[in-house]
């Protein structure tokens, strides 16, 4: 494609509303423009780069035996309301009504589509499994959309769907699933890790997300250095201790201090000068069964999805403050497990602590040498975050803290959606029973996105070559110099033909700008034609990734292209 | 394919809604299913055929020099303030506002999008002219959705949108549009017409419509027997009468006769004993510019939007009864010129009327011999619909009257949008001009559902092979017996390693049901399998749109299916 008539604006500035890189590269190469808060435009260089996504995408489910349909992005709300959703679902589900005043809605997420379709038309155990999928426009109203295409309103997503009569069927395909986004991400180029991950809202009993690795990324998680264990900090677990505990201090006597104004673990250390790993943290929180108290070493922080599992209810928050003052009897700050009369769960952080300080329940006053055991009581268990070199689960290794970008995330649903929406089949035996679902979706554009957090430097996108808008771009220095365009013209029917997606920049400017904009744009190989290059009879090859340039004869240069690009 | 695999339920009854033969051959081969009204899942089997149609009309867009883009779905209600179209526009655009409160609708269709788009980025003439498109779901909240993918809310849709310094410039891309287009619904396999067509409510100057000719066909259109012109019947010209109309009859004195009752054209003319070409039917019509009468003779009709033209209004509506009343002084049916104090446009047809019958504008009574000029004064234009046998206004042979189903159109439309949304251009001089647009849109669906309703029989589809959703389907008649199961599977990867796409209906059913499915999915060429044929080394071969079957040794039925589908 030629340059100068492509609809390919570069700017010098990043906007204004752009945080991350990605965002801000897209803006400034012209992939994307903003139409609304989390809405945008793609341009013909940004929609190349979503086709190849979605190119390899379908290949690769289509080679995993997923079959490809497409439901509509408008809702009816009668199959939200059959899930149960309809009502529980927050402000991101996007409702209105139809002229007709029939409520609908923008589909987020199309499990009640795809369940209602396959209820529809599944009847027997010979019909399954079925894995269906879709690449489509998804609408997400959120609060505070950005991140540009990373976390827009309206955002292209592939959302695959499987429905089976057993729960072996089930785990084979999501082993299937597992292992075709490992491809998938793989043939995208990218450096990627699938993690452990929480359900979430979604529901099911096990699920793993995919992550790009890179230093921008939103999600911490954490891999062994040594086995393949990695999952989100979220849910990464950690033993708790052996054995009995190793005391190795004298318990001294409990004694109150007084500590005015100090509430923080920060405060608190400095001002008694101990250590963090010291106190005891003690935080209140409001659950569907009630309050509890939960306590993690000062260093560390309450894992809140872990601390709802542990007490299995349906919801865990911080308490009020006013609730505060009226369990522990003082001011927020100041709460401590001794003599609280409420349930206490703890993390195994505490069980061996010794002679620690914790809130006094009473203001401007705090404990020290209070000790687990002889001075409360608690149910211990894995609520805390992992930190940096916490022992992994399966080896005990140090884990590693890392981040990453979530691209993809599969699930296994069982049978929430199948049950409230009646999606029934006949067994071997006759016998009516709900389908066992797994869902499993992959961000489009978030893919893309992701590739450059991970692929850029400070001129701009570093594209891996299968995602790439173009493999190469032609680069004439001066257009208006007939020998320069004859050969940029000639290399551009040559590129071409080896079955190369060209970009000749013919535009009549600065060289430059031309450079600017070659690197800003990131395509993998460009070869610049220039008079002082043709005296020899060379042009120059360069890798976007790799700082070294190589003159090459010109009748060579096609060759060399196809190496470069077969070989990074 | 297996078919044992897939979700292709087929159904042996038609929807109780569906009233047109592709929406039922939709339903019944699997192809669509309904979630809401005018909104539709798309099975494997459909998406198949819509991604086909999808690939031929990007290769040509892409051919054509036209960029692919791709603008949201859900837009902010400005854009649309800013055309004024936010106001104006139907109850078909569908409005709502997001979760802070802010306005915005599902895109029917995207002017105000892709200018808002241009305006940003191209300032300079050097930068036109530029050919953008996408092909994307639209939605429209049709008061009526019916007909299937004919007539959905929710539908996918190729809109192009080009922007011109001049409007030669524009005018040339009318035409490259209108070449790509025909080279489109060629390369779909259809029979289609390019049709003269109205601009309607989107604007513009002037426009065709592309038809693909099915007796079914919602529009009606005019082909010359002779030359290539071709029209929408609300557009197509009636030459006027040329010369001085021929005198024929004497002139008989006027009178007044009495009709009690006697309205319609029909009832006059039994109850005259005239023909009802002789009568002169008077309608009232109210317009922006005030109360008008319209005249036609008795057996045509009158073309609103021709006497719209004529008249150079805005709007043409016809009168209230009350209204009627009080202009003509007499019921509803009793309206004629003679002696009618307003403004009376007459079609040509009129002019040369001799001693015709109008309404006396009095309860019960009719004039006789009335005479043009004589009797009133009028102006004269064109401004009925065509009939069969009109004179074709280019070389003056009879029309022929058929039936077509609109698939693509595209507009010349000025500066409409660029004028109200400020998308300007500086010209050589430096001069600020607004940009000439050019829009050019194909329903992507209502192609797929058009092919149907020109192609099939009473028992199914008959997929042209540009848009079969398989080139060939194997059919196994017994899967239990070993030879012909392997005999299948040969030839399935056979025929796939040729490149072909096959379906195999691998399914243990009778095979009856199989024989009905393939005729009802409409595959282009079937390969039974039988045990019988296979006796003598061989198998059946047929094409769906053929009667005859032929019979094939194993080894040459690939090369067998490849030769009928390359001279098909």
């Amino acid at each position: 494609m030629r340059l100068s008539s492509m609809l390919l604006p570069t700017l010098r500035e990043s906007p204004a509303d752009a945080e991350v890189v990605s965002h801000k590269l897209m803006v400034r190469a012209g992939l994307i423009r903003k139409v609304a808060a989390g809405i945008y435009n793609l341009l013909p260089l940004g929609l190349r780069v979503i086709q190849k996504v979605e190119g390899i995408v379908r290949e690769e489910m289509n080679r995993a035996g997923a079959q490809e349909v497409l439901m509509p992005f408008v809702l009816p709300a009668e199959l939200w309301r059959e899930s149960g959703r309809w009502d529980v679902y927050g402000k991101e589900l996007l409702r209105f009504k139809d002229r007709h005043g029939r409520d609908f809605c923008l589909g987020p997420t199309h499990e009640e589509g795809i369940t209602d379709m396959v209820r529809g038309e599944v009847r027997s155990y010979r019909d399954l499994p079925v894995n269906l999928y879709q690449i489509q426009t998804k609408f997400r109203d959120e609060i505070r959309p950005r991140f540009g295409l990373m976390r827009g309103r309206e955002f292209m997503m592939k959302d695959a769907y499987s429905f089976h009569a057993t729960d072996e069927s089930a785990e084979e395909e999501y082993q299937n699933m597992f292992d075709t986004y490992s491809r998938i991400f793989k043939r995208c180029g990218l450096a990627f890790c699938a993690v452990e991950a929480e359900t979430g809202p979604i529901g099911g009993s096990f699920s793993h997300e995919f992550m790009v690795l890179a230093d921008t990324g939103e999600d911490a998680i954490v891999n062994c250095s040594k086995c393949d264990y990695a999952a989100n900090v979220e849910r990464a677990e950690i033993k708790g201790p052996e054995g009995k505990p190793l005391r190795k201090e004298k318990q001294e006597p409990l004694k109150k201090v007084s500590t005015p104004g100090m509430k923080s673990v920060e405060e608190v250390s400095s001002f008694l000068k101990v250590e963090p790993s010291r106190l005891i943290k003690t935080l209140i929180y409001e659950t569907d069964k009630g309050i509890v108290a939960a306590l993690v070493r000062g260093d560390f922080e309450i894992n809140e999805a872990k601390l709802r599992r542990m007490l299995a209810v349906e919801f865990v928050r911080l308490a009020e403050e006013e609730t505060i003052e009226k369990i522990t009897g003082a001011p927020m700050g100041f709460a401590g497990p001794v003599g609280l009369g409420i349930e206490i769960a703890a993390d195994f952080s505490v069980k061996d602590m010794e002679n620690g300080v914790t809130g006094a329940n009473e203001a401007d006053a705090h404990l020290t040498s209070v000790n687990p055991e002889r001075d409360f009581k608690a149910l211990y268990g894995d609520i805390r975050t992992a930190v940096e070199g916490d022992p992994c689960p399966r080896c005990s290794s140090p884990l590693k803290l890392r981040r990453g970008i979530e691209v993809g995330h599969i699930f296994k649903l069982g049978t929430k959606y199948s049950e409230s929406m009646g999606a029934t089949f006949l067994d071997e035996k006759g016998k009516e029973r709900p389908m066992i679902m797994g869902c499993y979706g992959i961000g489009i554009g978030r893919t893309a996105a992701a590739a450059i957090e991970q692929n850029h430097d400070e001129n701009g996108i570093i594209w891996p070559i299968p995602l790439a808008p173009f493999d190469c771009e032609i680069l004439p220095v001066n257009v208006n110099d007939p020998e320069t365009l004859k050969t940029a013209e000639s290399l551009y029917v040559s590129l071409g033909e080896k079955g190369m997606e060209v970009l000749l920049d013919d535009r009549d400017e600065r060289a430059g700008v031309k450079f600017k904009d070659a690197d800003l744009i990131g395509i993998p190989v460009r070869v610049t034609v220039s008079s002082r290059t043709l005296e020899e009879g060379s042009v120059e090859v360069k890798q976007r990734r790799a700082a070294d340039k190589r003159l090459v004869k010109v009748g060579d240069a096609a060759g060399e292209v196809e190496r470069l690009l077969k070989n990074d």
